[in-house]
């Protein structure tokens, strides 16, 4: 894929037209006030994977809704004293996946909470958590349900499962609440940047070619899955335009960004179609946490970073999250 | 697209080996038994298209779970007797459309009810009728929605929906109970075997290139969507292959076909990779109601016999709904 | 389809730089005197459809050259008195299709005329017209055929024949020829605006998405077909560029709009790449009649508005067609 | 592409069921006898080129209809005594090309005599002849014009104009009318054949991958073009097919085959989806001429020998063309 | 992708009937002999990656002509006492990527050598390992860099640098000799096999979705590369087809499984097209060691198990592996 | 292809901003100097091609590092004289092809050579020269073989045989040196720009779409290959952007068209975005030779101008080779 976005010394003030709702901030606050109306609950259940060098938990918290919603918490086999935590979300489709295949965080010394998208899985990885709340008519996938009322919309309960699942990972005795970081990649990165926003007290966050910002412009800059899913949908009600675009104001990452807090890492890459480096640089641009900074992949697609980024998260986590940090 | 299928005279001959659980019919006794349940509560409101021949009414009705699915009553202006009653189902990803959309079957002198389809209308036309039901985790699109179990598969609502829009539509005094044909294209076909496998007075099926009819061939037969969201649920949940096809055979058209009692009039596309023809035949060949016909179209696809069936149809359902027939 | 052409704000001021040959109005005029030496010659010859509340006609008359060309007339069953008149024109590839197909004008309570193109029907819908003129060496398709000089090419015929086409539905007893509009979508389009610039007294003009706009624009900025015929014959024939558009600028229809007087209710898609907005809004900001309207759809490809535009249509063509508008 | 037709033993035995009409041969005698009503009247015009090695003339000569076909005789420069003659015909979409490009024969010896194809040279090489004849509604291309009857078949004029084409080249003071041998690539290569059954003093006969050959299989087997254009056709034209097929086996290579009478050098591509294996075979395995070869190409597709081919070629036509053989 | 191959239980009883050549014994005998010339000289030098359960050293040993090859050693973190070894081979077109993309069998208690594969990691992840060695022409890839002589084909390198490989992990003081098995995906499950037909004494080897297998019928079923590497150079050089088929049966997996003594884990996918299940099964079928099992992924392609395997892997290594079996 | 590059009015003006190496020179003279230190040892074998007007020979010479090099020399019958010479450079992927398939040039009555170019020839035509030089990792292809280094690019080989190939040619007593031409189509002119910045004494260089210029605009501009395996490298190998963008400065044809002396006949094509008008004309704007000229193609892609170029060539070349120009 060539080249088709701003090139980077525009990128890099790029600002985003995006339209923030008045309502934002009670809408959010509202929301997770109801979530906490509903006990947490947080089991955390043992499983055998056949790893020597790492203990795994089959986590259940609830979310939003109080509905119940899955993950895993690996941390280095035998751990005795909090670690520093690390809350991982996962990419658009997929779910938590097999126990065995959270790997990397824990053996690099953190404790690894990783939660499970309600409703995904079917696309590439297993995924154990039901979304029982139905939808209004959308077009496949998840972007478009209940796209018409931001109290409908599927990133609702997602977003507030995501703050939740922060709040469940800390519960363990053997996470450092004090030492929390957020990451992920695509709708993790979009995830990430949401929690980044509405969780005040983190210490690091690292969005990875986030999905869910700057919805103006992605919609009609991409053809691209999942942001086209849009265009998929108005291009059937073509009547709902301002309607759904009114709804996406409430989940938009450039909003949660310059509600942000934390020291942050992203990484965008100059040649992804999924999400588009400006509108990554969108969020950038208005993250409003101290000490914040972007890896740019020349040559990559939606593949950003992969393992090259994991070398500069792995030197800066261990910079954020040391325990004098 | 070229022949990929059996050859005509094999598929002329071809049985399905699809199994047929033991529980099939006290589950759907069952399952419309609770819909039943509910009150039918069919409202019937007129609305104003712009059209001169024809008498549109807006139309709501309760089905599974008692939740209110749309549709669309249309009858030639001024009809002041009761009429023959067509009732349509809508292919797959498509809603009931605009008011005015709906012209051929009116045009032709039958009253002309359309269900819309719960959930879908995010596709290619618009749909008005929300799914509150949410599902585990599925691939994008609707035939993996809860199907791991029988109970929460999203066909469960959809068939007894269709069962009820029946009951909905004849409730309206300008329809002849009596003369009751089901129809549908693809999505629409493979409902309409549901209904003649459930309803037992109907005197007209007029399945166009069905859907959802002999999963275990047509799930291996083709690449094409939306058969092959089985194919990828299945690639991610590699361990439920079993459990699924177990659910799929509680919705399989052939095993409704065998159930059928009213004439029928089939059609199907030798090139048709969506819906192919051995899984047409399958249903075909097992359909039980005396007088069964199939159009066979040498060189399409799925567009099947598109006008062309519709003449095949306007003379057959003329003869089928006929007062005296 | 991303967007690819230019911004809104941007078409809405373009205006076309395709030259208007100094020979255009004599061109036409001579040309359709020339039709006109030969009988037009309408028969009318009812058919059964099978329909109930509409009454269909065969409808042959001489177009260009006195070639034979078909037709569909289409009344509310049993109309007595002149009714408004649409004449409609087909998209590309298309032919007039089969009888009871038209339903939507005439349900609408107009006088509903459909004009086969000659030697189109190859493609999406039946047709029955031949073009009995040959041609020299030609891409696929109908756009290159006599592309090197106006007299021999295709579109001198079909153009002819569409005003032949107005003055054989005038001539039917039971339309108001006082109240004649012209529609057609894409190539219908095209030949609508065609039609507007050379039918002086017509007082309703609806081209959707139209084709055959901006020629230079056209054919440099897309790759999608129809447009992409005229880089494919250039492509081969590196040395016919001047002649090539010499011959389309007799056939513009930012030319014809520039001629038309009619009102006229537009429509385009920002993302049709097929008929590119910047095309469509070159005519339509040339557009010279008086009481002009666009209706722009935000995410749609070439299907444009589909039953939205008509909405559109419905509400507008009543208005227009009023009896005493 | 994998291998998909028969596999090589298979198609050594291979016959086509293609059905043989009673009138072929009258239908022929017929259409040849009209042909040859109208004066030949062939001229050859020197052009330059700017080669020195080859002199090349513009020829012009009345073919089907006595409409004027066009041509190259390319000859050894300063070429004294007659020589003799190759008659080669060209690939689908095609024309003639510019007059320096056909080099390979006449450097080889040969007098190489390449006609024109009627309405072709918008594909890939420039035409130069027109076909004036019109056609009923066809699709996109050639191989449906005129496909309802077997006098308007495009084909009648273009293997009309084939016979013509070899009657002109032996007028030519410089060819040996006792050495004529003809050849072409793909539709080259059926129109080969028809000459093959059509001309009874040929020496030597070539068709490389030809078209045109055992329509029943070839619609139904490929879904490449041009093949696929009968598809097409009948996908929109449903009710058409028996006359279809009875207007193209008056054209099937098969049945020219099973007249041909010269030695003959076939090659085919196992991997040729474009004119299938089995299609050729189907003609190769009716070939009545004494002396028979096929060269099989296990991993080509529609590109065949290639160079390889004309190797095979220059070595045989060497042998059949030598003034003693 | 549909099912394109034999049905499972035809798999399962299908033997390949690729030739072995004669001389395949003593050719691999006197390439390792050659190989075993040059001093093994394993390094191991350790390398930080930030992780704290695991240790990697860098490695460097003497492949194939001497030449130095790279690859990782990865361990428990403070590991004393020798343990089973792993040793995992490549997927086509990666190298050994970077340091701390190892995780899986080292955290699983084993020690976990990766060996680099030469010329590789332009494709997905990077490589270390220059190939010295230059080519006759060849197709875009690996395989048919020389495959015109046994002598001088790629893979008689690769295979002999994995041989190297075992011997150079074996030397590793905290590596087990007496436990060693290997493992990999795709051409890595190729290298897989041929190193179970070359060492003796392996006690486990588990080849996924087994690449370079059967190649007379993999190069004619499949469109999909790399093995259509062959089709490619063929279809270029077409006389070459003896010579290229003659070098493969030197390197063909097939033969090699008909040499090895461990018991295997072998996988396939029923929809891979990469490496077809039936070339996969040729191997499997002909594959002489003792206890073999193989998984079967009905719904999947070239991904295969993916993790549903690895944990079949866990289960089967800690058996194969323990200090007793 | 649309239109995707800079308007034509721009690519006159248009100056590439790739920055030169202060190496520039020194590498190249180095270079030569070191392959002029093997023996030329040029050896001209004449081969039967069963042509009668050319007489073909095959040729070998010493390239790169003394490595021996194919070629073939074309003339004309029966040349007693010294002829002109034109030396022509492959495009990529294919080799020399066979002997016959060179005729155009000699036709023209000039000795004509062609280089094969070495590896090459398992794309589209054959080869017969060993490239012997391996590779560090490298994606598909030669554009990033030994790319991190600009003493081990393969393109230092091929430029390097290029000059060489234009001795050996010379050296042949039917050639006369004094009137050497260069010229090439895609990687052929690229070859073809390198040797006219290198050879000082052309009379003629024509190169036809080049290849190989402005790396830095290409490598974004286009997704098309060859210029995209420099991303794909990249895309994996995200650390080495700088050293690869270092050793492609030392072969970009801009820098060697500012090195040209002779007069010059480029082309280029406006939908060409395998070779993107703008990195050609980046060379010909930059091209130092006084009395050049370029054909633009309009509605072509990476064809180019074809026949009609080769009419271009014939007449220029014919003027520029005269004995007396």
């Amino acid at each position: 894929m060539a080249l088709f976005d701003l090139p980077l010394e525009k990128l890099r003030a790029y600002r985003s037209t995006a339209p923030e709702p008045s309502g934002f901030d009670p809408f959010w606050s509202q929301t997770l006030a109801e979530a906490r109306g509903h006990d947490l609950d947080a089991v955390f259940t043992p499983v055998r994977t056949g790893l020597a060098t790492l203990d795994t938990y089959d986590v259940t918290f609830s979310g939003f809704g109080g509905h119940r919603v899955k993950g895993w918490l690996v941390l280095p086999a035998g751990t005795a004293e909090p670690l520093p935590l690390l809350v991982e979300f996962i990419g658009y489709g997929g779910g938590r996946g097999l126990a065995h295949t959270h790997l990397l965080w824990a053996s690099a010394g953190f404790a690894h909470f990783v939660m499970d998208t309600r409703g995904q899985g079917g696309g590439w990885s297993t995924g154990d958590t039901e979304d029982p709340v139905g939808s209004t008519p959308a077009s496949p996938g998840f972007l478009t349900r209940g796209i018409e009322d931001p109290q409908d919309f599927y990133y609702r309960r997602v977003f507030t499962d995501a703050v939740r699942a922060v709040e469940a990972a800390r519960s363990h005795p053997l996470t450092d609440s004090a030492r929390t970081a957020v990451t992920g990649i695509s709708q993790g990165g979009g995830i990430t940047l949401a929690v980044a926003g509405l969780v005040p007290d983190l210490v690091a966050v690292a969005p990875d070619v986030p999905f869910l910002c700057d919805f103006p412009r992605a919609a009609t800059l991409t053809d691209a899955l999942p942001y086209r899913e849009i265009g998929r949908y108005l291009s059937v009600h073509r009547d709902r335009r301002e309607r759904v675009f009114e709804t996406l104001s409430y989940f938009d990452g450039v909003h949660f960004a310059a509600r942000a807090t934390a020291p942050a890492l992203f990484s965008t890459a100059l040649e992804d179609d999924v999400c588009p480096p400006s509108t990554v640089f969108a969020a950038y641009n208005a993250y409003a946490g101290h000490g914040k900074h972007i890896e740019v992949y020349d040559f990559n697609g939606h593949d950003g970073g992969g393992p090259f980024q994991q070398v500069s998260q792995l030197r800066w986590f261990a910079e954020r999250l040391a325990e004098d940090s």
